[in-house]
């Protein structure tokens, strides 16, 4: 089922999920044909694929295939015409499904993969009044569709081990992780969680403990950080520490027994349950010491914690306000004659590449944030950017003279080689104490923000700068300025 | 309680969370003392320690307080002395909580903070039988400690306005964010969640639905990605889309009277319910439309799964495989003559900054990584990285000649200019589409990653890179060759 080699398929439903799935397919490189009758269908659509287009191909490091054709169709038949994939997403009842089905078996390829995004139904529901129920599987994904790759197969033994290995094949191919579920259950695995802790903050907010924004920070600001990358067992393998999986649970275990919430029928915590919940753990991650373990989760929260930070959200705004407390704030040097400290930090662990040193792109980083700060010292702070000027990087020059490492503190000093007019030429020196890491020379321009182009700065900044770069003039030129790479 | 203006904090108890109390106190400036009649203390609060400085300081972007003493004390009347915070995290049993507290007061300053580490017990029960109850309050933190900001702070009516503003004050002061338990309930909050989900894995264990991996990728692939930056209202509040909150929960409100799971005991979906949680949702997320709350959401989703993606964990290393699979191999081009096109890709999310545009340190980080690919072309791959020879950067100069915009599909052609001996010396040109954006040149070194020093590449290698060297030398020397700042 392929035109071109470019593979179709059919989006029955639109919305949140049907549009997402779409995304995905269209992005991956499918053609999409959509069928929904809901006047709004187009731009409801449009708007999820908008949001896809924005985000998902920057997540990969190459090339996505070219984007697929997407059309719409007033009928299921044309909609399903030649299609190797279809997505059914419409309303959570029964009846509806059942009947979508009837129609989309009556018109389909027989070869041709049904996936219900179903949340509330089984599989063997699903199948129950079709023609052809083996053609039948739940694919339920997660929202937003386009970027979480969590989608549960749920098949039942109508479908044949074939189809089940062709719908995980496609699945991964659209960037999807399929988790088979080998046995049917209401609500499949994962909204299970979500409800069992939806119920319970129902009960926190009914009788007044919490709000939902307590609740969203006692999950964003702890246990959700782990869970982001580990999830359940592995974190609690790691708190159980060297005495394992099997200690965390007999520790862990009597929990189970206190009056700890509403909901208190509790499987009992058996010898037999002990060992299958450490055996399946000791498969899971025995492969890593606990320490091993560690170290990855902390590198992994470091590299969401310091995610979050660059974008001043959750956990990470947390962070940036603690930096505003800790920092000293911008302000003119009292002795004009010296280099001005720009930077003073550790370097984080996830500056470091597979040489096990800091990536050449960090000290660009550090050297950027060095002249971010001199902006702010001269007066060109988020407040004068936010009303039209800033500084463009135009060209800039990096010897990398030592390596350095996680964990150390650098500094880093700038001179001003100039600041007139348009131009801003900066070299920045950047130390680990007395051990000189690396210098960079940058000339800026500054811009207006409305037209991109250059443009005068403020007199106050013009005055600011023009200040340091008379003060600085009486500094020795640095090693290094003006030499073009492969110089002396 | 200063001395020399630096507090003192006393850790009672050691283990993972008093060690991991420790670090946060230390690596913030403060001294610590410590009293845990464990022989082994020492070492296993070393490690937590090590882990933290490894972790902690590069979360900062700028530098931290110099870090405080850290002492061990045989007594605790030793270890409380002159103390302003004392963190109790003895085992969970209430009568040796109580002793320990009535040992503090009869040895602390009066005006020390007592926090407990408790899980399990309500801060009523630890103050039932102390001297001083007015002292005692519930700080219960998250593993590992010295990373995750939440700490669950419960007070009773014991505790007075003063002591519960002096103990916010110093949570934030050590990067932890306090929140406020209004009602003390068994648990508290978060934990409940916790046991929730627990319960309901043992569950899923036992009746043999899935494993330990598969729930943890259930979590991790899934809705832990969303909770580690909005938590359960705010998603669910996009869930709902422009008709909102009050439409989400009638929508999703009849799922709780579904047989999901074994533990059914549901708060009624009352009107007033409905209103309570809409009205807390508008308060705490009504400043920003569903549109803007969605975009946030896929900015912060991409941060963290292209950071995941840089530790090659979790969802980041199934993007990584993705990668691998649509990726072409990297493999000598049929024609030497040509430029090598090193990089296909679009601009991520992640790689904007304040300027709207693409961030200088991002030019450098895609200039790295053809130089990365241009290293696997000639051999220089992962394996040939383990055997222990690599190539690193000595010098870049990097000229800016236009914006671009994430979402941007760019391309590099990297010409070798120089290959020979311990050099290789690269000229990367950056395009969208046939735009010009950018250049790089680069410098690299060939050294052994045992000395770290220059040392002569393998002979395959050798060969590979002069031959595109040779095939490169027909080629015109790009405009900006050789080129120092501000020259032409």
């Amino acid at each position: 089922m392929t035109q071109n080699g470019v593979k179709t398929a059919a989006i029955i439903g639109g919305g949140v999920i049907g549009g997402g799935w779409a995304a995905r397919f269209l992005l991956m490189g499918w053609n999409v044909q959509v069928f929904d009758p809901d006047p709004e269908a187009q731009r409801k659509i449009g708007e999820v694929i908008d949001n896809a287009r924005r985000s998902l191909p920057g997540l990969s490091d190459v090339a996505l295939p070219d984007e697929g054709k997407l059309t719409f169709h007033t009928t299921i038949s044309d909609a399903v015409a030649g299609v190797a994939w279809i997505q059914e997403s419409v309303p959570e009842r029964l009846e509806l499904k059942r009947k979508v089905f009837q129609t989309l078996q009556e018109h389909c390829p027989v070869e041709a993969i049904i996936g219900s995004s179903t949340s509330g139904f089984k599989p063997s529901e699903l199948q129950g009044c079709a023609s052809r129920p083996e053609q039948i599987v739940v694919t339920h994904p997660f929202n937003p569709v386009y970027l979480l790759p969590l989608v549960e197969l749920v098949p039942t033994d109508k479908n044949t081990p074939d189809m089940i290995a062709n719908a995980k094949a496609i699945l991964t191919e659209i960037g999807m992780f399929p988790l088979h579920i080998r046995a049917e259950i209401d609500a499949h695995i994962a909204d299970r969680f979500l409800e069992a802790v939806w119920r319970e903050a129902l009960w926190l907010i009914k009788d007044g403990i919490a709000t939902t924004e307590e609740i969203d920070n006692a999950i964003r600001y702890g246990f959700g950080l782990r869970w982001a990358q580990m999830g359940l067992f592995e974190t609690y393998r790691i708190a159980g520490g060297e005495a394992g999986m099997r200690h965390f649970i007999e520790q862990f275990g009597p929990c189970l027994e206190w009056p700890w919430t509403k909901l208190m029928d509790v499987p009992e915590l058996t010898d037999e349950l002990i060992d299958t919940v450490a055996g399946q753990s000791d498969a899971q991650s025995g492969h890593m010491t606990i320490r091993q373990l560690e170290r990855a989760r902390d590198n992994n929260l470091v590299t969401i914690l310091r995610g979050l930070k660059a974008q001043d959200f959750g956990a990470g705004a947390l962070l940036n306000a603690q930096d505003k407390r800790i920092g000293a704030p911008a302000a003119m040097p009292d002795d004009l004659s010296k280099p001005v400290v720009t930077i003073r930090r550790a370097i984080p662990l996830d500056w470091t590449d597979y040489n096990g040193h800091m990536n050449e792109a960090r000290y660009l980083q550090a050297f950027g944030d060095a002249t971010d700060r001199l902006m702010e010292i001269v007066g060109c702070d988020a407040d004068y950017i936010a009303s039209g000027g800033s500084y463009f990087t135009a060209e800039t020059h990096i010897r990398h003279l030592d390596e350095v490492h996680a964990g150390a503190k650098i500094h880093i000093e700038t001179q001003v080689l100039a600041g007139a007019g348009k131009k801003m030429h900066l070299f920045h020196r950047m130390f680990e104490g007395t051990r000189e890491l690396a210098t960079g020379e940058h000339m800026l321009i500054h811009v207006s923000l409305e037209t991109r182009k250059a443009s005068d700065p403020a007199p106050q900044i013009a005055a600011a700068l023009g200040a340091l770069a008379q003060g600085h003039a009486v500094l020795p030129t640095p090693v290094g300025t003006g030499k073009a790479i492969g110089t002396k």
